[in-house]
This record gives C-alpha cells, structure tokens and sequence, in this order.
C-alpha cells in the first residue's frame, strides 16, 4: 500500500505555555523534539520558533537559527518553516525566517479567517507567563490575514528558492482560492493540500467534512494531481488523521495541533503523537514514509539545498 | 406549497457604475428600483447607499436618509439595511446607518474572508469615475473583517433595537460561527440564514456546495430551526436560486449579487430579475411570500417599529 | 449552453387505466401521444406496449407493429423500446420486441430490485378492468429481475443490431453493476445513464439522492466519459428533472413517470410534460436537443437502420 | 466514550470451503470459533449453518440445534440467527431456524438485490466439494429474494416471539424500504441498521458511500432513533469497520464478510479479526460492548427467553 507522510508540527503559535509542560520553548527543546520526533517516523517537521525567555512567538530569523542547523545535523527529515506565524505578525515579519533559511518546505494559508482560541481561557485560571491571557482572550478579534496579494507574494518570493509549499486550507473557499492559483499558473500540479479542521473560525471538525474537502479536491483538481494531508485541532487530531489514512491521504501530528494524547490525557512529547499514529496506521497496513520517500511524493528540491 | 420570500439587493458595494447602466447610484434610483421590486414581488429590500455624485459606496446615515423614507411611504416590503458596507470602511462606519434607522432586518457578516473581484478590472478599459479602477483593482487586498468580537458586538448593539439578521455565511465555517453564538446565546433559533456563493474568496459556486451547505445546517442546527436562503454571484445566480427553491429554501436577486438577467445580457433593472425567479417559482408551483408572510416566517417587529 | 435530451416515456407499464383517463392504451393512442410529444420537443420517444382491449401491458411484438411504423412515418425523434416490460414477464417476453425491431435505443435495468406500486391501490375504490386491481396490489411481491446473466445476454443479444441502451439506474449499486460492465468491456465509454428517482423499492426522491448518484457516476466513470438523464416518480417528476439539468443532465418526462402535470392536477397528456419542461429549461437558458442532436450525443446508428 | 458492539459472523453461506481451510463447516467447528470470537470480545454472533459432511449451506434447524445449546452454555453472548439463508432456499427455508429458537436477534434483509460472487470462481482451479464450483458461477444468476410482502411476514412471524433484528441495507433504497415499514408501523424507533458495503450487486466499497448511508440515516430516521453498525466484504472490512467506529457505529466482523486478517493473509479464525478491530479500537478509546451492554443498547429482550 501507498506510504504515508507523517508531518509534525512541533510548537506552533497558537497554544501558551501554561497549558502544557510539555510545549517546547526553547531552542534547544525544539530540537530535541524535533529530533525525537524523526526518530519516531515524522517525515516532515514544521516548525515555528518562540522566545526563549516567555514561549511568546517570534518571526525571528535569529531564533530560528539557534535550532535549524541542530536539527539538520541530526535527522534528515524534512524541514518545513511555517510563514503563518502568530496573530502578532504582520505578512513581512512572518515570512523573514523562511525567505532567509530557504526550506525545502514551507506551509502557506490559502485564505484570511477569524483564528480563534479565546475559549480556552475560560479553562485556565492562572499564567505562566504575563502576555499568555491577553493573547489568548484576544484571539476573538484576530484575523489571520492571507490576502490574494500576500499568497501571491510568498509564492513569488519562496518559489524563487525551489521552495514548495504546504497550502493550509481551513475552509471549503480556500480549495477554490487555490484553483485559483493555480489557473494563473502560480502553483502548479503535484502541489500538497493540508486540510485543517477544528480552529474555531474555520471548518468545524465533523467528518463530513473531511470527507467533502477531499470530494472537493478531487472535484477542483483531478484525482492525481495532488497530494493531501489532515491536521485537526484537540480531541479530533487522532480521529481526522485516521480518516484522512483511510481516504489515501497523508497524516499531520504534533503539539501544535493538540496538546493530548488521549482523552484528557496530555502528551509527553511531540514523539509520542507520532507514534501513536504510528501504530493505527500499521494497523490498517500502512507504512510511514521516510524522508526520501516524502520528498519523491512531494517533489522537493533536497535537504541540501537548503541554507541552514 | 410553502411561500417563498424573495429578497432583492438593490445596489450593494462591489459593483461599480461602470459595469452597468442599471446599477442604481442616487437616492431617487435607489428608492425608484426597490419600490419597482417591491411590486415585482420582492418581499425584503437589502440595501446600501452610495454618493450620488459618483457613486462610491457610502456608510453616511444621511444619505441613506434620503431613500428608506421614500421607500417606506411606497411600498410594505421589509427593509434590511447592510452592516457589511464597502471593503474601504471600519465597522463603526458599516453599522452606522442601522444603528440610527432601527430597521427590521440587517445583514451580518458571519466570518472574516478575502472578498475580491480585482479579475473584473480586465474586462474593463474605460472606467467612468476615478475611483472605480483602484477600488476593483486594490480588492486582490481586501479582507472583509468580521471577528467573533465584531460579531458579538453588532449583534449586541442591533439586538436591543428588535433587528433581526440576515446572517450571511460565504462558506462553510461561516455556519459554525453561527453555531458558536447559538451555544452562546447570542443568536436565537429561527434566525434567518443567507447563504453566499461564488464570491472569490468565499465558497465557490458549484451546486454540491450549496446541497453540503444546506445539510451542514440541517447537521449543526436541526431542520426545523432556521429559515435561510441563497443568493450567488453573477451567471450562477438563477441556477443557485432555482436550486435553493427546490430544497425549501428562499432567494435572494438583485443587481448587488448580479448584474445580468441572462448568459451575457445585462439586466434592466432589479424587478426584471424578480419577475425572473418569480415565473421560475411560478412553473415549480411557489408563490413568492407577501411582506407580511416574510415578516412571519421570519419573526419581524414590524414595518410600524422602524425610525425612517 | 449545451444542448438538453427531453425523452418520453409515453405509457411504461406500473400504471393502470383507472388512474389517468390520459393513459395511452391502443397503439393508435401511443401512436397520437408519441407524435404530438415529438412535436413538442422530445427527442427520445421510451415505448412500451399495452392489449388494446383493457390496457394490460403486452410485450408482444405485434401490437407493437401496430404503433412503431405509424410513429416512424410521422417524426424523426428516436425510438426507444423498453426491455423492463412489465411485472408480469419473463425476461425472453420483455426483450422479443427489441430483438424483432432493433431500435436505436432500448432501455436495459442494471440491477434487480423490488418495484412496488401497491400503496396506489389505497387511492382506489372501483377500477376500470377486471386485472388492475391485483396487478397493483400484488406489486408487494414483486422482483423487477435483471441478474447479471441477464444484463450480458441483453446486452450481447441487442448489441449486435447496433443498438444502444438508456442505463436505467435505481440504486447507487446499479452504478456498480455498471461498472462491473464497463471492466468486462460489454458496455463501452459514452454510455447513457438513466437515473431513477422514488420508485418504491429503489433510492428515493430526496435530491440530495441526485446529488449522489451524480458524484458517484463521476467518481466511478470520469466526468467527460458518460451521459446522464433523471426520471422521477410521480410528484417529484419536475424538481428533479429541473435539478438534473441544473447539474448538466438529460431529462425525461411522460406518464409512464408521472401522471400529473402539477400537484393533484392530472397532466392532459405527455406533450403537456414536453412543453412543461420546455418552459422551465428555457428560463434556465437551455435548448431542447433535437432528434439529431440526440443520435449525435449518444452516438447513435440512425434512425433508418431500425426494422419496423 | 460509548461503547461499541463488536458482531462476529461466524460462517455465511456465500464462502466455500475451498477459500479457506478456517471457515468453520461442521457443529463443533461453529461452536469452537463461536465461543472463542466472544471470549475475544463479540457481544454478538450472527450465525448461519452449514451441512457437516460437504460445507453446503443449510436452513435445516436440526443442524442449528447442533451447535445453538453448545455456544449458549459457553458464553453470555447474543445469539443472531440468519433469515437470509443461502442463495439456493425459499424465504420459508430460510426461516424456519428463527421460528424454531426464537433468538433474540435476526438478520432480517430490507430489499431485494441481486447477489453475486461469481468473479472469486476465477482465482480457483480446484474445489474441494462437488458442489462449490455451480454455486459460485450461478450466482451471476443470482437474486436474493425479499420483497415487501416477504419482509412483512417475516417482521410479523419473528416479532410475535420478541425477536428483534439486525436490518441489513445493501444499498440506499433499503433505508427508504425501512422507513417505509417504519411508517407502517411494523419497525420501531430504537430499530438496528446494519449497513453492508462491498456486495457486487449491492453498494460498492468506497467510503464516500459510508459517509452517504450514514448521512442518509440521520435524514430520514433522526440522528438518536437507531443503532447502526457496518460490514465490508473481503479487504474493505477494517477500513469500513474503523471508519464506522470514526462515525459512532457499530461494527461486525467475522469470515461470512471477509476470509482474510490483512491484504493476501488469510484470518486463522474468526476470533482473530475480533481481536484485530479490539485493538483498532482500543487505539480510539473506545471498549467493547460486553453482552449485557449490547443487550441493553439494542433492547433485546435476554438471553434466557430463547428457545435453545
Ligand atoms: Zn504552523
Ligand atoms: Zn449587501
Ligand atoms: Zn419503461
Ligand atoms: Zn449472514
């Protein structure tokens, strides 16, 4: 059977400290985890940089620097710089690190939506850190800004470096703002969907869902021309990525997308996310693709045409 | 069988006087063309304003003063104001007109979206204002912003005043923002649910969309607990209606969604495209809904309750 | 817009004379309502045979000789003999006449399923003929039979004469069966689907049904590769033939569908159907094919190489 | 998270034994792969009998009584006793087993199809029994007969003795057919849907049409009105199974659907692939359904008011 990609995304920018021990902060947690997290059999790991000192998200080339070339040097898994960010940033701030460090793979939002997570207040009582609760409350006037001209922008600059991309899609309108693209020719087939489902301001985490977004693709796009992958939020991590398998699509994990392991139970680790799909997927005969294989199916240019 | 409500857009924002003739500008066309609807058979109004002189989308209260009393002295139909104004104001711009003027139905904007028409700017070479090509143009830029704060916000300052909403919804996590402030309190059951299609940036116009659309609602909010409609953009529009007709929903026309009455011919007026849906409806055994049915099916305060 | 395939299904074989005084019973009668449905713009006339004497259906190939030569003489549209028959022959006695007549088209049911009726008889106090009543009621026991077996000797046997089928479809698993045929190459690209709506015994008339059927065609067949037509049961007869052609299908009317022209008005005749379709196709902006625009999208051999 | 009721079907009657040395065939051997699938954690065995000497399916209770009292004193799990019977029975043979020892559960089939499995007689030169190979190619011939009359009698004679049933669907118009016995009054809410997938004949094996049958469900019988489970044949069953689980089904596994464990590798037994889902299962948080707990959820009326 057709092996699967298994993405990570490590840390993100969306979840604070205080809401898991395990959310790694420093650079040198992101390494590690990273690390560990290929050793599992991630593929493809997406990553996000925070300040050392407080976890506050950070664009900065700088930060970045302090665990790409560790984790570069320890696993030849995939790297992938998100240009998303955090709600803090603006399009310029967002794309610094990648249009320095020139990845094989970067994730590109393929629409603006309300991103939103201030219900999780509701549930915390006290901070770690002083800019986690305004910056979780505040989220209910966020807009996670991806206009027609910014897409076009991060194409043209970052296709310049052979970077390819991972397109995030959060809703049905973004497949279509994809097409798009793709008729004026600024994306071109073989191009990898990752579905998101569950962000409150986006498609919401039922399965007809996922079953629709991929109805849709093949719709839009033709049933070969693409490749797929699925991230849900929490609870439905585990559930969406079992569908997405079954489906012939590829799968994402990581602390980024939720912070548990089962029902209420936080994870330890990045890792212990990958090996849990790991193991389901083995169950339904599936392998894990391995570095080599992802950037065959994804078509990229080598981890050694990068510049970290 | 159930009466159909047929809304008219009279106006709207996107499009600009250049694309046609018949897109109402002035005070006196404004309230010419929907008193002309009205009688075609349109049961609401959904209106905007624009400078007379120019045509720009305006926000100014008083301008809009200079048409909702003709238009009330003229005609039963139900008056709905926009609150999502034009791509060039702030909310506090777009909700001013219905803060003052109370009227019975607003529309609201369910989600942040890239709303864009900048691709019309080709099909265009002389442009009859100044304004109009940047503004078309600059729309490859434009996010329609509309946060869960903004949200909660309209709804709160409108509520008061015994508006109703059309709550319109241009894709698929537009609904489970609706759903968001259900469980919140914030919206009611039997609200009225417009749904959007083919806006470049919003769910695109394929008919599956509209049947996912329609069995999302049935999903998330039950069958019997909501009205809702459709309108869609440009060509797609008497099909999505005719569509939206056989699966029991209400339509909305007017030259704000489409300025054609048919393949390649502009239409003359607004009630040239009413008296359209309306034979449509006619040969699959509907009648359009009376101002009074709308205002019961939807649960209106009355025309009497309205300041203009 | 392309071109739409009106056919009529002039008399079929579940209806009884006590239901429509419009009925076509004698071959004159099936002969006047097949002309004058042509007229009106049907391109495809669907034919089965009924006893002069009481309106049983018959598949003897006699008294079809009574109507097809008359129909021939009269209009270029396409003859399309039925091989369903009715519930009470054998699959020899359901194909005699097309064997004898080698039509251009014959109609060919891709599965078995129970096809009732017998809820109609509840409608009914006093019938016209001594045999209606038990034919009706005794539906409830009734398999329509097209085995596989069936299907390859139908298709093996009228395929030789150069005759194409009108794929009846009552189910999502009758697209299977035809699958099933496509792998063994005994039904090639550029076949014609028919897809039947609220029989009772097959999938019933609720359009996301239709929907369905045609995403799952496309999933199965490729978009570009099939032809497709609905007919629909009774009252459901217009909303899904006005769906189908939203989508991009054919579509079929007469009384062997429906008898009734709107709800609880019985239709006067087919031709009331044809214009009644007609109508509603030209709001939506679509053409009726003509005879030869139908041999030409089905690829047909021609209406001077049958043998009556 | 529920708990889900793991079936077992033990034997069927469209396997032969030459596709698998596993199939149990005799008494003892349905007894011993009965037992050991509930100790493995089936809260339900649906159970067909077979001749002992050749394999041949059979409705013959006298063989029934061979093996019922042994599995009942063995486990506590609910006995479900086939009404579908084999291809070569009348519908009163295929009864006759039920009417004897009134279990507390049957098969019951909602429409009729045909039913194939001739394409397997392809992969096999030689045949253990006499019989097997005719068996296998007639059933391109092939319908299994249950017309309305015939689920009606089969509803009245088996609910007299408190039997309740597993509603077999193979196709969407089944879920119409039971709605339509809903509406009679003959089915009741809290009914059991056991959706098949995979049947050349019935609906094929894509998962788009579990999403469909499911959403269809919910439509037309209310998302709280019934219990659901899924079977697949051959290599699509732990897909199907995980997928329905995803959903919030049921599941049914067992070497009447599928002779295999994994893709090439025949299942050593049935209790096997009890294990094999347990474990799928398990990885999604959820448990198995004891006896009891199926018991309770399906309404049985207990496993000491059966007539073994
Ligand atoms: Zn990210
Ligand atoms: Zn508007
Ligand atoms: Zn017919
Ligand atoms: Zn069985």
């Amino acid at each position: 059977m057709a092996k699967i990609i298994i993405s990570c995304a490590v840390t993100g920018s969306a979840h604070v400290p205080t809401m898991s021990d395990a959310l790694p902060i420093t650079p040198e947690q992101i390494a590690d985890q990273s690390i560990a997290a290929a050793e599992a059999g991630a593929a493809i790991l997406h990553l996000h940089a925070r300040m050392p000192e407080d976890g506050r998200p950070t664009g900065d080339p700088d930060v970045y620097g302090r665990f790409l070339p560790v984790i570069r040097q320890a696993t030849d898994a995939v790297v992938n710089i998100t240009t998303g960010g955090a709600i803090t940033m603006t399009v310029a701030e967002r794309l610094a690190a990648a249009a320095r460090f020139k990845p094989e793979l970067c994730s590109l939002n393929m629409g603006s939506i309300n991103f939103a997570f201030f219900p999780a207040a509701r549930r915390i009582s006290s901070w770690k850190h002083d800019w986690e609760e305004a910056y979780v409350r505040n989220s209910d006037d966020y807009i996670f800004r991806n206009t027609f001209r910014d897409i076009a922008y991060i194409l043209e600059t970052l296709s310049d470096a052979g970077t390819r991309f991972e397109h995030e899609c959060y809703d049905v309108g973004h497949l279509y703002n994809l097409a798009h693209f793709l008729d004026r020719g600024l994306i071109k087939p073989g191009f990898f969907v990752q579905m998101v489902f569950g962000i409150l301001g986006g498609i919401g985490a039922d399965l007809d869902n996922l079953m629709f977004m991929k109805q849709t693709c093949d719709r839009l796009f033709g049933k070969d021309s693409y490749q797929w992958s699925v991230l849900a939020a929490g609870r439905h991590q585990m559930p969406f990525l079992t569908q997405a398998a079954l489906l012939g699509g590829h799968v994402r994990v990581g602390l980024e997308d939720s912070l548990f392991i089962e029902r209420g139970v936080l994870a330890a680790s990045n890792a212990q996310q990958v090996e849990k799909i790991r193991r389901i997927l083995a169950e339904m005969g599936h392998e894990p693709a391995t570095p080599a294989e992802a950037r065959e199916i994804l078509g990229l240019k080598g981890g050694d045409r990068v510049e970290f």
